[in-house]
């Protein structure tokens, strides 16, 4: 993305500028726990939305495991809409509200290709204290009801 | 993403891999044409699947103007399936064949977020011909038919 002013409809939205690194945790009902190395990113490009591109890997060997890329777009006062791609061919639109360095999003719709997992529904949390992004995401997928999923804390690595 | 050895499942998608830019050309039933400069990368990190990142630009004064994100992934002999995101508040899952240096993709789903315009349908043709990226979108939006939107011809800038 290129070096531009901020878009005045992103300013509420500055807060997550910048690249994040750290790592996380997972687990489900149905499956082991396990722990991830990460690093995200939100940019911008003078339009009035960010860019957000995410990657994971085994913290043992560093071999990539998830990914995730989109858009974070501020709708209205306090509102704003996040859509996501995945590698494992889903594809996530989530509406929700950000209030002062605090996001929560719900999903309106989560598409599947046709030889993905089901994922029936995704709530994303994300907020920032200081230097410290942290995230959860709760996640109703193969027929279990919505359950923690996913939850980090990453550090500021790279400012704005 | 990192510098890895392909994974044998992308083989069939590595004419594709590198930076490509030029111009391309719009156009659709309820607006005027127009014109667009653009670059697109396709990239890997070892897993089965393509990175996927695109932007266009108003080739007059430069200042950004259409994006999407997402990944290409094989999911079976000669059988690809795409996952795009866009800043415009729509998703896309695409599913079709890679015959040669020819990817033709046809929906399978079209989400569009609560604030977004309506999309019901995008068909995409990826083909290159030497250092040539071609690419043509017809789309069905806000209640037209499947028509042809966007086209271009990018030349090969960064190599794999």
């Amino acid at each position: 993305m290129i070096d531009a002013a901020h878009h005045p409809a992103v300013e509420p939205l500055a807060f997550l500028l910048g690249r994040w690194r750290g790592e996380g945790k997972g687990e489900y009902p149905t499956i082991e726990p396990f722990v991830y190395g990460e690093e995200i990113e939100f940019s911008h490009n003078g339009r009035p939305f960010l860019f957000y591109v995410q990657k994971t890997w085994n913290p043992v060997d560093g071999y990539p495991m998830h990914s995730e890329t989109g858009y974070l777009r501020p709708v209205a006062e306090g509102r704003v809409e996040l859509v996501l791609a995945q590698p494992s061919g889903i594809t996530e639109i989530l509406a929700g509200t950000v209030s002062g360095s605090r996001i929560e999003l719900t999903s309106t719709l989560v598409g599947v290709s046709p030889t993905a997992k089901q994922v029936s529904a995704v709530k994303r949390m994300i907020s920032v204290t200081g230097t410290t992004l942290s995230y959860q995401l709760d996640m109703a997928a193969v027929g279990q009801d919505l359950s923690i999923h996913l939850h980090a804390d990453l550090e500021k690595v790279l400012g704005p």
